[in-house]
């Protein structure tokens, strides 16, 4: 398969599914056609940037060795172009470099090495975002020398020169998925340094152990004398600041992937209803993950800054009216697995058997009475919220309480008003852990730290501490990407966007 | 409705759907919500430019009077940015004006009047291409004093401020609309002035001659003598050349819209397989039109640099089974009016009644004996083309015979082959007209000139013939805008993408 024709079928496949970055299955394949990897040697490559539709703009990216030179040969003022300073742009037309065929017109800027984003000579075409321009200006480019561009192969180049360490490129990244303004504060707050900043200082204090600590060894064999342990408080003061950061995944990945509300009642207790008002009254969110959604999954909105899944448990009852029993016993799990779960029950009707059930198992579940403006509703027992769903009815005090749920859940301590969207946003200048990845190397850092420790105070030799201190500043290394294997920064990066 | 909600709901829907460019309804109920018009006094004006959705990049533009000072309060260099010249970006971080909160890093592109795409000083700033971070720094610019631009403001400014003309500003909507080859490269020839100069140099004729006989008109009534008639043979050689351009619009209309194929051929002739077979062999194209597509039409491919929309007849014939005869005068219909007929034979099965009624009736289809490798297939007539759709036997005859069928109907003539995509394309410097508005100028002109012509030629007065040519040259000054009514520019501006 010709290079032409593996980005002309991602070019398509990113078409049918604009925001597919997420989707693995393909690229994996279009990765097994393409014969290069991350690490073969740099050389020029392209991708677009913005996503393929119809609109005012479109960017595409060309950048790496002779970028600029090559990009000349598209352009209509070459000379120009190639004397170009870095932080100039130039308006001309784009065109195909062996026939001369104008493409479209074209603003190129030009970021020169090492001042660029991937610390390569970099160019930007702005072109009218037609997707005819698009394909053909890829083809224009690709035929004039650059390669198609793998996923995230410019945020992976930034990384190899030195612009961003791992964090901040998996932060780049987790900003572009952003779908809520939590999501994209905290992504932030990554990118800035905050996160790399603790994990490079705690590495450098267990390497400044690790050297003490052979220090110490050496003087022992010349000596003769037993070695002075590592001093456990040390030890222990690195792995407190540690398990302290990897505790803030939870809250993290709150904030990255949003929280999970399950609406459930019995048919006709106006789930539905309740669900079409939240996605009037609050900001709705495009679903930023297709293929992952699931039949129950309806709709997201973004309140606390952060995005809530509503889930309506509806159609699974109903699918299952044959196995009711069954239907139930689902939309307990469900709610008990929901990061925030709501009953709803009929004012008309009031409690049931089995909506004591409910409450029974799910005691945190937010109790809603429904229907109160109903000519024969019941009065609102103790415990629960009275509402309206179709009316609107107590609405904002159903919407403060899912609110103050969130902000439990995210540990939020202070709250401030905000002036722009009225939405309160906690303050916080620490970063928090969000990736999974990270996670992980974080708590094998503490585990090793834990047993450098037992075995400082066990009076074992200093060797078995060292071994523990290595492996812990390891794992800190391989956070920030300081140590990496070819394999591991392959599988982070192929999973970022085209074009980043 | 405040113009945050006003925007919040336009950037909603624009996600929602991201093709949206001609989804007027809603547009429509924006514009009435929305208390700004095309012609208020110019204030700073805001959009996304790029599509919504996730990727590495994301464009804004905000340009109008003040707009660099506006811009440089949500800027970390303010300074710098107030002081750059045209031609530079700079790299720094976007920030809420007010609580300085840094919303993402940003690189920001100064365009200053007049040397910018609208004639006002403009700035693009480029974010990672977050839907959070999207929505956010709308939100900041907004407050900071720019209006959400209307679909189209851009380019309506930049025809204010005779950047563009009318027709320029339409083809680069129609740039940003093309699916095709073909429809960009007519866009491009639109947008190159081509067009403009063929309408320019037309009406300064006209203009020329009323100016003659107006001389004339004065000069008979100062002297009593009876005016000179305008000569016939100069309305006539512009009348001829506008009729020839206006008769460009067929063509135009095709590289424009595509084409309509239709495949038609009783139960299992092999439709769908022909249908699957065109989309894996040819390039598929993205639907640029949600909502116009109608059940029978199932997919569109590029064929020689044009949009060939394929169109199964096999879904309506099922849905009439009851009433089969209705079913097939519908199917001939459709074909009838299909730009390209494919009519399918089961070669196993052979030409039915039905199968001649169709030749009959449609003597253009192609046609197609399908099947040709089943072992019980019957010889291929003539003036059939024998295909296997199922394993792709005779589909390059069969291809090549769309292509030719394609290349008649375009009236192209010169065809030359062409390196990149291998494909074959028409070399022509003149523009097409491809839009209605201009074709009913166009028409207009030439029937003014008409009868101007007959009035010279039955001598009747000088003023009888200058209100003719005045009518002839006050459509061809409403096809470039050099006349122009705030309604037919509201109206043409508003179809516009937003940013554009």
């Amino acid at each position: 398969m010709s290079r032409e024709r593996y980005y002309h079928l991602l070019v398509n496949f990113e078409a049918s599914a604009p925001r597919s970055c997420g989707a693995r299955p393909l690229r994996a394949m279009f990765a097994s056609i393409m014969p290069r990897s991350y690490l073969d040697p740099p050389m020029p490559i392209t991708a677009l940037a913005t996503p393929l539709g119809r609109s005012a703009l479109a960017v595409i990216r060309a950048g790496g060795p002779g970028a600029i030179d090559l990009a000349s040969r598209c352009f209509s003022r070459p000379g120009a172009l190639r004397k170009a300073s870095g932080g100039r742009f130039l308006v001309g037309a784009f065109l195909d470099a062996s026939s001369k065929e104008i493409i479209d017109e074209a603003v190129v800027s030009i970021f020169r090495a090492p001042k660029s984003p991937t610390g390569e000579d970099l160019v930007e075409f702005s072109f009218h975002g037609s997707q005819a321009v698009i394909r053909r200006a890829l083809e224009v480019l690709i035929a004039a020398g650059f390669a198609p561009a793998l996923p995230g192969e410019f945020s992976f180049r930034a990384f190899l020169s030195g612009k961003t360490d791992l964090i901040e490129a998996e932060a780049i990244d987790e900003i572009a998925r952003a779908g809520t303004e939590g999501a994209r504060a905290e992504a932030l707050r990554r990118l800035e340094g905050g996160l790399s900043h603790r994990i490079v200082h705690a590495r450098g204090e267990l390497l400044e152990l690790l050297a003490e600590a052979e220090v110490r060894l050496d003087y022992a064999e010349e000596d003769g004398a037993p070695s002075d342990a590592v001093p456990p408080a040390a030890l222990n003061r690195v792995r407190d600041s540690l398990a302290a950061l990897a505790a803030t995944y939870r809250t993290g990945r709150l904030y990255r992937d949003g929280l999970r509300a399950v609406l459930s009642g019995r048919p006709n207790a106006g789930k539905s209803s309740l669900f079409n008002l939240l996605l009037r009254e609050e900001r709705s969110i495009v679903s930023p993950e297709p293929g992952t959604t699931r039949d129950w999954i309806e709709a997201a909105v973004e309140l606390g800054g952060v995005e809530l899944r509503l889930i309506d448990t509806a159609g699974l009852r109903e699918a299952r009216e044959a196995v009711e029993a069954e239907g139930v016993e689902r939309s307990r799990r469900l709610l008990a697995e929901a990061d925030i779960a709501i009953h709803l029950v009929d004012a008309r009707i009031g409690l049931s058997g089995e909506d004591q059930a409910i409450f029974d198992s799910i005691p945190a579940a937010i109790r809603v009475w429904n229907k109160v403006d109903a000519a024969d509703a019941r009065p609102v027992p103790a415990g629960f919220l009275g509402l309206s769903a179709s009316t609107g009815e107590g609405f904002p005090a159903f919407a403060a309480s899912l609110e103050s749920r969130i902000t439990e859940l995210l540990g939020r301590e202070e709250r401030k008003p905000e002036s722009a969207g009225g939405e309160a946003r906690a303050i916080r200048t620490e970063a928090l852990v969000a990736s999974e990845r990270q996670k992980a190397l974080l708590d094998r850092a503490v585990r090793a730290l834990e047993s450098a420790a037992s075995a400082a105070e066990s009076g074992a030799g200093l060797d078995a501490v060292s071994v523990d201190l290595r492996d812990a500043a390891d794992a800190l290394g391989e956070i920030t990407g300081e140590i990496s294997s070819p394999e591991i920064l392959e599988a982070i990066f192929s999973r970022f966007c085209l074009g980043k």
